[in-house]
């Protein structure tokens, strides 16, 4: 399938030819309107009788009422509307719905429109398919209520609120051809993430991004509350709408007894002005260049409408339409009274069925043909099932970026992981000019990634001043950077749901802002592995860097290694956490993530200097292992049991490890220690759990089935026991991890204070290993020594002891006394910002 | 202490007999503020030598340079400027700083005005407590670099970014004598909860709260980004303003040559007009009273300067004050060049230190006297150390509410829990007008509390239409309620944090929208457990309702029970969590957590008619022990052993245990089943790891050291299994819970779909229990029949099958088919909204 967009795009009215509005057309707009109502209504409500053939009868009706009407009528009549705009101007658009809860509303456009049908081939365009479309909603066994995965032409599901501007510029962008017409419930719009989605549009480049146009829906009303927006005034909506950056088209109906030719025709001209708009805009950005177009203020609609549009006025004397009270199921007692049950009947007839569906059940050919054809049907366009579009990235080999390792001193070349990393990404995004964008909360450069600024900027479109040139700022741009977690996730997810590829930098503690959007993101995922004619997406792939144990210009509040657990509570086939220890295995980890689809990854890295340990070869094996004894490292020697298993994942804990088996060596050379590295977390888990699962035999084989196993992790200890809980030796596991103890400004110190650092291992060792003798009680106090020593001295000097700092690896018959370079725990410089 | 504010309110200029601005006044600002300038930058640089008594040494640089120097000018410029205006009108202020990187500059200020001294005595106004000023910032056994817990005066820690209007809304709540001084970073306005939280102004009453005043502290730059705001030109910003309910009042200096006598003036003048603009509002307030005020146009302040203002203008060459070099530490190696050296100790000594201090290193007393007096200095408003003002809650006997239970039919009084607990709820309001709030985001009534509205309203300073009367919305009220968990959030606890009490309700699966800023609320209550000189403040409360069992509107999007995972990951000694089972305990439950302090407490609760099943003496007891044996809902009799354990945490899994038990103990009569309710679910972790924690000793008892463990658990099973890690019959735990299998919109097929139904749990005991025999084999048949009678039920007729929806439990001897009348499985109507 082509990579392009269907129809002809940006056409002026002029330009298309667009007819004249006459009263026939508007007259299919309302019938296709009615329809699209009354389809809504039969889904919420009918187990039966779907044409209203004979007289309604309670058992017609379901027993028990689900979903929500209230914002169902708006989102059908924009629909009916751009039906005939796309049509007449061949322009590729796609609906997205911010108030995901008028679910039977998309579902009743798609099948007018005929894609329903093509997807579901049971729901056919007849009575007995129509009956079975309004079973299914919300019904066990059946479809849900929002505008889920299975609905066609879907790209956000609407369940959880605030995300449909953010959504909808992800898919505009590099999309220089798609309108992306996008609906913000006047609830939805109290959130924060919405609240700020709003300045998208200062990061769109008119020229090579697509076009999204807001409509705020302003039906006034939430679940039990009026929305905030409604009740603020014109003029302070108005304000508030140009100071987003926008020219506001305000249409308001259904308040009085405007005859409904008029207002059609009022929105139809209104629809025609504000594309005519985006039209010119797009023309003059065509003009002067992606590089010279100066920022539109683009156009937006506020639609509003009473709540409930064309439902029942009142019910038992109460206002229903616009008010709150049609939110949800207005007639929730419409099987158990007959006052009820004629309310719906009477509510349904007046749509008056039989002007929309033939004898059949199939709906009249003329209100039909205001749909337009194929692929700009937005049901069927392409961009809603991004897998259909999705061409895998061109992966330039990353051996290439290497760093060097010397087999003999290992640990001795120092890199920042996240710099090595971001030298490659450049390659990928010159290989992949179109298609791939990294997107972060103004951190891409303090995340050591400006190595992408060789090949390309930041985009902004706002304003620029004379100095900003020293800057990699440019009107086009692969990265996008705004101080808000929720919009670039939501670009993300827009942008990978539209068939690209993508990335999102993040401090790990901050990545708990998007914690909820990661579950819908996730939950979308895991549904869409289920339904057939969705084509896999490309994964979402969360760098986070800036980490736990290295909040030196911060401290506690930037403290938190939970992401991790957060994430693997949703199915495993779907979530991934990789802990490289080194810039090689980064390096290894991203190329091999890149190529995934249909996964969420987590990686998280550090971007201080560090020793890389493995070569470019053994990093390649380690990272498809995914977990492996570091021979090198241990005291085992070959073919022997080892007496005590050090293992590690993360890569502060990693160097800890590492210290640690090396004071161990030289002052208990008898003793044997295995060390082990974890990239891939998931094999820690049993092959039946995950399917990255290591079985429990390689388990045992490499962690032993009886031998104390010293675990320092990276984030919460809980986790590795939560992984390894049915593994045979897991009562033998000991954890060390982040325990929330408060704050320092020194690595060593950081460490020490949650119990990780290599001091304390070595006493962990000695306190779980019998029959160590006296040596091995000396050593542990000599341990605790220096761990008092290593305390004052930071909280003396303001830094580490020398000896810690400047400790590097030695191999076994190497000195140990720590000449050598800097390596990772010489740290210079501050951490975040 | 008194808990009105100190000072004497709204004072306009003549009111307060404000003198004209003279010269030597604005020369003491200037003053004040080149000394907070000097005293930030020591912090951040110096070691030793903190007045250049002798020539600046690399010595005396920090050896590690950390912290923020960006924002910290433009804080302290306003500081200075509110101490003079505080000081003549004798208003009570409290300074919330959304941008906590400017830390320094809030410890410079607090210092100066002797409330740094007072509360931490050995940071003497001398030369040597100077030097420990100076060192003990962002040092190991120090202080940290954002407004934190540490430092007096602060709310607000400003570490993640977006909630510094929240908080200062919160804050200013019921409060209506207080002023609360609110900076947002033009960083932080691009978040998301800061981007919604303007609206805040909506909320607040004129009369009865305290008057938020926002200054958009626009200095241009974030990390390595220019922000939005100050990129979209003076219209758009102007408007935004406006569109968010303000009048804006702009000030911009630095950028020129401008004599700072001339710009301490214009900002001087433009600060005394806004606080009477404000003092006019609240004496137009005072006139027409709380319930007629008009919403008013309140006052902003746009606040641009350059950022790193009064820093070196360039390092190296390249801009850096006005830029985003100034960000964090523009010299980082002060200590290793020379050049970095000599730029420091000019930029030091640009603040002319000798006019500013005297010889012993005491501030001058002229400069002093800018500050106001005792209380009314912003670093010693009691507001601020919240726990001095809180008083205890006077809490009406909660067991007046309770659901009357009969001990011979347990369960067949059907009770919607939530909504008894709304009922007493509304006492506890009605008993404590002042200082009680509950906050939602647009569920109060969806989560069946509506019985408070019978003594309060939701507050609403929006526009009213008429036939809103007959909403509980009132200009005053003590519900908030707006669609933004953030803000909810935020509101409650700028309220608890100035020494009030309240609570949250929210859908459960969206409460993962503040997982980040639960984050920072716990990590600040577990700070403050350390410091000694703040005083306890009230609990965070949440009470999650519409939870993931009982999804049936909405499925698959609204379903997450993993917030109890992430809360678990905090501080043992600061959260709590509980899973009552029915009304009664609900009510013992909150009844006991409005009495706690330092916590957050969260409860799981669902909102659906349900069977109530202890006497209210019962519950009590029941959760009081916080788990225990319904030996009522058992079969091991008195005295004797039992084969297998049921146990249950959460009120669906309840009824499922219940009905499983009596299945059992009708058809495996021999089969000694014991049944075990856990409320508090901290009670299942050792005694060690959590101060709830049951003895092994107890644990064993009830649960056993050796007998299957069928646990029916409301949330992801794992979290069981970690609870219970290190108890001696933990291998025998076999959990159910929630697996993150898409959706259904019935609640027996709920329960189905992740195997926690009455039926699979049947099948679990009798695959654990060894020895049952032919009989058991046969009941096991019948059970998967069951599943699959059910599962075809629901999926044919809509709802569940009704054996299991009516069912009722019944005592031995009772027949048990179900005669009786509604209970928890028999629901009709829907669920969430």
């Amino acid at each position: 399938m082509s990579t392009s967009a269907p129809g002809t795009p940006w056409q002026s009215r002029s330009d298309a030819g667009v007819p004249a509005l006459d009263d026939g057309t508007l007259d299919r707009i309302h019938r296709w309107w009615r329809a699209a109502n009354y389809l809504s209504v039969g889904q919420i409500y009918l187990l039966d009788n779907p044409l209203l053939r004979e007289q309604l009868h309670k058992d017609h009706v379901k027993p028990r009422l689900l979903g929500h009407w209230g914002t169902t009528p708006g989102l059908n009549f924009l629909y009916a509307h751009l039906n005939r705009a796309i049509d007449e101007r061949r322009q590729s658009t796609i609906y997205v719905t911010g108030p995901g809860h008028g679910g039977p509303g998309l579902v009743a456009n798609t099948y007018l429109e005929g894609t329903y049908t093509e997807t579901y081939h049971d729901i056919t365009q007849d009575v007995a398919g129509l009956q079975r479309l309004f079973k299914q909603f919300s019904f066990p066994g059946g479809i849900p209520s929002h505008v889920a995965p299975e609905t066609p032409g879907s790209i956000h599901e609407g369940g959880e609120l605030g995300y449909a501007l953010s959504h909808a510029y992800g898919a505009a962008l590099d999309n220089p051809d798609l309108l992306v017409f996008a609906v913000v419930g006047d609830g939805e719009a109290e959130t924060g993430p919405l609240a700020t989605s709003w300045h998208a549009n200062k990061f769109a480049n008119p020229a090579t991004d697509g076009v999204v146009l807001p409509v705020l829906h302003l039906n006034g009303y939430k679940i039990a509350n009026p929305t905030v927006l409604a009740r603020i005034g014109h003029d302070e909506l108005e304000s508030l709408m140009v100071g987003y950056g926008h020219t506001p088209h305000f249409f308001k109906a259904g308040f009085d007894d405007e005859a409904p030719e008029s207002y059609h025709r009022r929105f139809a001209e209104l629809l025609d002005d504000v594309l005519d708009e985006i039209a010119a805009i797009k023309a003059e950005a065509a003009r002067v260049g992606a590089d010279d177009v100066e920022r539109p203020r683009w156009p937006m609609i506020v639609f509003e409408h009473p709540k409930g549009w064309t439902g029942p006025k009142q019910i038992d004397g109460k206002p229903t339409e616009g008010h709150w009270r049609s939110h949800q199921v207005p007639l929730a007692s419409a099987r158990d009274t007959d006052e009820h049950l004629k309310n719906l009947e009477d509510w349904l007839q007046s749509y008056a069925v039989d002007e929309l569906f033939d004898e059949s059940g199939r709906l009249h050919e003329d209100v039909a043909a205001l749909a337009p054809e194929g692929h700009l049907r937005m049901g069927a366009n392409p961009h809603t099932n991004g897998g259909l579009l999705r061409t895998p990235l061109r992966l330039p080999d990353f051996r290439d970026f290497a760093v060097e390792v010397d087999e003999e001193a290992r640990g001795a070349a120092v890199a920042e992981a996240t710099r090595v990393l971001g030298n490659w990404l450049a390659e990928v995004m010159r290989a992949n000019p179109e298609n791939f964008r990294i997107f972060g909360p103004d951190e891409t450069a303090s995340n050591r990634l400006g190595g992408v600024f060789d090949v390309t900027a930041k985009q902004w479109n706002a304003a620029y001043e004379p100095f900003d040139e020293a800057d990699p700022m440019r009107k086009v741009g692969k990265v996008l950077e705004m101080l808000s977690e929720h919009q670039c996730q939501g670009w993300l997810e827009g942008y990978l749901l539209t068939g690209r590829h993508g990335m999102m930098s993040s401090y790990e503690a901050f990545i708990h802002i998007v914690d909820s959007m990661f579950n819908q993101h996730a939950k979308w995922l895991k549904v869409t592995n289920h339904i057939e004619w969705r084509r896999p997406i490309s994964s979402l792939n969360y760098l986070l860097s800036s980490h736990v144990w290295r909040q030196d210009h911060n401290g506690f509040s930037h403290q938190d290694p939970g992401f991790i657990d957060h994430v693997v509570n949703k199915k495993a086939d779907i979530i991934r956490v990789y802990l490289p220890p080194d810039a090689n295995t980064l390096l290894s980890t991203w190329d091999h993530l890149l190529r995934t689809d249909q996964c969420v990854n987590v990686v998280v890295a550090g971007k201080q200097p560090g020793p890389t340990w493995l070569t470019m070869q053994e990093a390649i094996h380690h990272c498809t292992r995914g977990l492996g004894i570091w021979e090198w490292a241990g005291s085992e020697g070959s073919g022997s049991e080892c007496d005590v298993v050090l293992a590690c994942a993360g890569d502060v804990p990693t160097v800890e490890v590492m210290a640690a088996a090396q004071l161990l060596r030289e002052n208990l050379p008898d003793l044997k220690v295995r060390v082990v590295n974890v990239v891939d977390l998931m094999r820690l888990q049993d092959e039946v759990e995950h399917p990255h699962g290591l079985s429990n035999r390689d388990f045992d084989t490499i962690f032993t089935p009886d031998k104390p196993v010293i675990f320092a992790y990276h984030g919460y200890p809980w986790l590795i026991h939560r992984l390894t809980y049915r593994r045979t030796g897991h009562e033998n596991l000991h954890v060390r991890g982040y325990k929330e103890e408060g704050t320092t400004t020194t690595p060593f110190d950081m460490v020490m204070l949650n119990d990780l650092d290599r001091f304390h291992l070595v006493i962990d060792v000695i306190d779980r290993v019998p029959g160590l003798g006296s040596k091995a009680a000396g050593l542990r106090q000599r341990m605790q020594d220096k761990r008092f020593e290593a305390r004052a001295w930071a909280t003396t000097h303001g830094e580490d002891l020398p000896e810690v700092r400047d400790w590097v690896w030695a191999d076994a018959g190497d000195t140990g006394t720590g000449q050598g370079g800097p390596n990772a725990t010489q740290l210079t410089g501050g951490d975040n910002d």
